[in-house]
């Protein structure tokens, strides 16, 4: 089973997504979307009036903020990846955490930020994976939201990588999934400035020694940790590329991405 | 089987909203429920500068709309709706006609008036019940978007009381399906002065001489054209009144509105 999360920087370009999701739709197998927002989302808030707030590089979910994501992700973005699916065979089901309960969350306790209405997940363990499996034994393709819910009425903003990574984890006992991370580059890049300089593989041993040259940092860190997070609880293997990879990995079955285990292959 | 339809007058009210969905909730059996649109696709689409145009009371979907029907239809509103469900223990999910291509469409065609991404439903002959059936088998319960898809990539904008009667009828040779409408009244009026001058039971002959008499006009034959329809196709029964009606439903089984009949009961 493949789980496969597309960011943003694909969501935003017409052409490449109808490229990508011919793609995923090629694959065969099961198979789940996870998608993130990408800028339409901040394009439609300042349209309304509704100014992005950021701490830290991290977008604050406010009541305005939570009401533009559930409008965006939850239905423009995911009902046009729906149908659009659909036209290329894939019986695809939009989702979010809140349908079918599939991943119930909770609002993040204020510490030091505030970051309103945006969901932490508990773990693998409080994934509806009975319904997910459901969906997939009638034949469906999920395609999930970066949204969940708190159980108590109100929807939360939820990190796509994130939901990607619990979903691989909870499917893990019943599945052997494939979590792949596609992104707006070729992999894991040994040169930040060369788009090249992809590292085929990356384990554990290798993962500290990238972080500690100071080759792995930002926002690949936060990605790999939730790589090995999910491989540590049985995800067979994880997988990070640019979208336009997942056209050989539907057709030879291999990825020219950079590929993540537990120990060297 | 119930099969609820819900208007823009309760969802535009989160007090009446909320009280509808903890009826509808307590429904015990099998149920679906299948919302409107609402004041609120006008407002947003207004603050986003896109004016809502209407040929005859018909509004035009072009395709700004159809952008922000998909986000308000299919995610504001209905995500809402099936996060509320969930805090009430109903274990709901979203659906628009485009996913797991529950009710395919077509583009209505150009006569004198174009109305832009409306989508016609050719018959219940083409709704995937299967798709449905398979969800309320695993005790889910459908949450429908008035939206469909034309399955070449595009939404469409359709009519929520159609939608609700055509998947009755798709779902009548499976189920014992009960169609309920709840609109702004107690039902169908024979005085439209007077809101208690409910009337119970409309059968074929009554409704012709309602319809001569100029009681029923307007708004209301399209619904009840729709409920015969539905009648003479299988469902068992086509009650309409308003949303607070339901609470009496869940608990004793009774209706307080309009109960239509093919002959009169």
């Amino acid at each position: 089973m493949y789980i496969i999360k597309i960011g943003g920087n694909v969501l935003d370009k017409p052409e490449r997504l109808q490229r990508f999701l011919i793609d995923f739709a090629q694959l065969s197998g099961l198979k789940l979307l996870v998608h993130g927002g990408g800028k339409i989302a901040s394009t439609i808030g300042l349209r309304l009036g509704i100014a992005p707030a950021y701490v830290e590089g991290r977008r604050l979910t406010d009541a305005e903020t939570l009401q533009v994501v559930t409008m965006v992700y939850g239905g423009l973005i995911n009902k046009n990846v729906v149908a659009q699916l659909q036209a290329l065979g894939c019986n695809a089901i939009g989702m979010t955490g809140a349908d079918a309960n599939a991943i119930p969350a909770t609002k993040r306790p204020v510490k030091t930020v505030d970051y309103g209405y945006a969901g932490d997940i508990a773990g693998p363990e409080t994934i509806n994976a009975t319904a997910i499996r459901a969906l997939l034994s009638a034949g469906l393709t999920p395609v999930f939201a970066p949204l969940t819910h708190d159980g108590h009425g109100n929807m939360l903003n939820t990190n796509a990588d994130t939901i990607a990574s619990v979903l691989a984890t909870a499917l893990a006992p019943h599945y052997n999934v494939q979590l792949v991370y596609c992104f707006e580059k070729k992999g894991v890049l040994a040169d930040a400035s060369d788009d090249n300089s992809v590292i085929s593989h990356i384990d554990e041993n290798r993962y500290k020694e990238l972080k500690e040259k100071g080759i792995v940092t930002d926002g690949m860190i936060p990605k790999l940790d939730n790589a090995f997070a999910a491989l540590r609880q049985g995800v067979k293997a994880v997988l990070i590329g640019e979208a336009e990879g997942l056209a050989s990995l539907a057709g030879s079955g291999t990825f020219s991405g950079t590929s993540i285990t537990l120990s060297h292959a």
